[in-house]
């Protein structure tokens, strides 16, 4: 293992054991991958190898064009989409895909997740969205890659930005979410889980239940984010 | 670290501990406070601090109303609630805030959770109050120091003693809970969170399922309250 | 503690451990008792006590009319109805009480819940019986006195025995079960709280779902009970 | 214990003990059998013994008509059902059955799992088959051996292959899942579990979600099998 890709590969791979941890995976639906912007690479889990099989040395470094820079191992078939994110969204660090089981549900359900409380208002101020499936097209070309693409244009025709909106749900299929750090971008994944699942029951209790108000939708996105924020340390 | 807060921070601390071990929060979604109320100040969960990386020492200082006496850690962004709440609420001990899950879903619901049986009535003797979304200025204004209005207001209009009834949920928002100690008010969160997820069961299997009648109401809170309680040591 | 009620108080002990192990309690919603027909008592869980704190020598002895025989601390709140089904009911060794999430919320609803399967069907071949609730001057009463009637009047009004089937929920309250011994009672909480939640995912996902069919439900139950039988060893 | 037997005993043995360490059994509710197709028999777990108890001389070496060819103990009383798949279905080296929760609920729901998403579509791009109930006469004849063809009637039916489609429900019953080897299977009955939670959820979140279309079942289909997959190592 070269000593230039130490660092990056053991934050890649704290990150993808934290999946089970926090139960969003089974077996190994999911993965994390971690950024090096200044190298223009990032470290990926390999591609169906157990998480207590996993190790540092077995992370795979691939370029920003999805090409393998090191590792005997074949990364994960999700790779590319990792790839088309990284090149274009220039400020994430890291990128979290799962099949965890709300979220899963809500992506298989071609709906978007509504905002219907404050646990949903503070990490975001609109409905999560769920991407429409892609087109036959798309499927039988290079499909991965395509997905990258039918992330980011779900963010362009709703009028999103990946730097407010950390997290989404891709249409027939699971969710993505991502952040400056791979923490951040586990935190997301753990908290649309939980958001996913709360606003499934609010549904189930109250057939009626509103979207959020505005006015309390925008006070506890600011309580966290912004320059008046105050919570945290 | 000053003596004389050393035994209040202790108890807050493992008040706040126990909250993940009862499956109550996810990250750093609650926090417990504890009063002294001799000293007239209460300690309280600093903002945003892993439960994994609190210790005893870290636990704020702050009066009853929201200056913080003793702490280098910011206290948690909830803190001007609680301090309303000792204020005005003489004989609270310690208040619990979390998102658990089934608490947070009727929350989200706007809806008090109706009492469909004795597991309920155990513990009070009315629907657990749900209190309306607070109006926009007051959103806009002071809005932790508000909530505790919301919470005491949604008391007075409902014509409830919060000596008698010792949990709620604020609608859009999530639960509080209180008690003469930490314990108790732990304990409160615990049994208020099972009480939602059996509540909103009841509704999914009979959605004519009636309320529980008064003679039932009134037997169980005997049984464990008031003078002819005759449950427990 | 004196020497003759060593050993039921040993079973008592470990039976009720059980319990939180089974995820069947929270805090103290639940006890078993475990009779010992020659001496004609029954050895019980002192009330009110969380399990972490509990030791074989804080069982509590009670004979069949509910009176202390040995024991310091006071009997479980629900010790008379078990006193009760003890006196009628000659054959049963043990009884257990819980508020199980999934059983509590079908008695809360004052359904029976229905036979939909042969998971059921290894266990009763009818459908778990729910006790209409009691009527007010019997609550008003000797309250944990009637609910051991209340629980017989349920079984002789639809004509069950408590030798075939050994397990019930009270109408707004809980579920009770019993059997020939300690393990065989928890065994059986256990398993009418499973079966409690396939019965509601079961109309969840079929709102016209069938009863299982007799011919179903008798080959089953004879799988696992009466003269040929042939499971287990 | 002959030597001849033991290498496929211990397969069988650490198979069985997956199934409680992956949420799939409740006290003695399933079982897996792995097959020698060389020496024509399967080992299977023997009949309700806790699975705290099992060990690797405990398994049940039993030929492909349901004879007992070694063991001191009766093998499972679904063993008949395992016969009858190995001696039809040439390629399967190993079976599952368990009542898991979500599984069994769709099966007592007599409903076929629709493929809501690419989760259930890595896996097999069919609904997850529900066998019609067995009529009475098969019922009131010899009741396991009737399930293996009540099993195969439904593929047969169907017109599905076992090699392609390596999980069902039986009607009214519970899940049965198969594979190559005995890891395949339990994974596979892992994997129904979480499928038929997700479907579950799905319906629950819009009544209305379709059926996953055609072109990207085949795509996530071929990621994972067939000569062009490229899912794993």
């Amino acid at each position: 293992m070269s000593e230039q890709y130490a660092a990056i590969k053991k934050l890649c791979y704290d990150a993808n054991m934290q999946l089970p941890k926090l139960g969003l995976v089974l077996f190994t639906f999911g993965n994390v991958s971690v950024a090096d912007r200044e190298k223009k690479i990032f470290a990926i889990k390999p591609s169906g190898v157990p998480y207590e099989e996993l190790s540092v040395d077995k992370m795979v470094i691939v370029d920003f064009d999805g090409n393998v820079v090191e590792g005997s191992l074949r990364p994960s078939s999700d790779t590319k989409t990792h790839a088309v994110l990284y090149k274009h969204w220039e400020k994430i660090g890291s990128i979290v895909h799962t099949h965890s089981t709300y979220a899963t549900a809500w992506a298989q359900s071609l709906r978007d997740i509504p905002i219907y409380g404050t646990t949903h208002a503070d990490h975001t101020t609109v409905d999560i969205p769920c991407a429409a499936p892609m087109d036959d097209a798309m499927i039988k070309g290079n499909y991965e890659y395509e997905t990258g693409f039918q992330v980011m244009n779900c963010f362009r025709d709703k009028g999103l930005s990946y730097e407010e909106v950390e997290m989404m749900i891709v249409g027939n299929h699971a969710p993505f979410t991502w952040g400056e750090s791979a923490d951040k971008a586990v935190y997301n994944a753990a908290v649309l889980e939980r958001i996913a699942q709360m606003a499934w029951l609010t549904e189930q209790i109250n057939t009626k239940a509103p979207r959020l108000k505005e006015a309390l939708i925008k006070k506890h996105y600011e309580r966290k984010h912004g320059p008046d924020s105050y919570y945290g340390q």
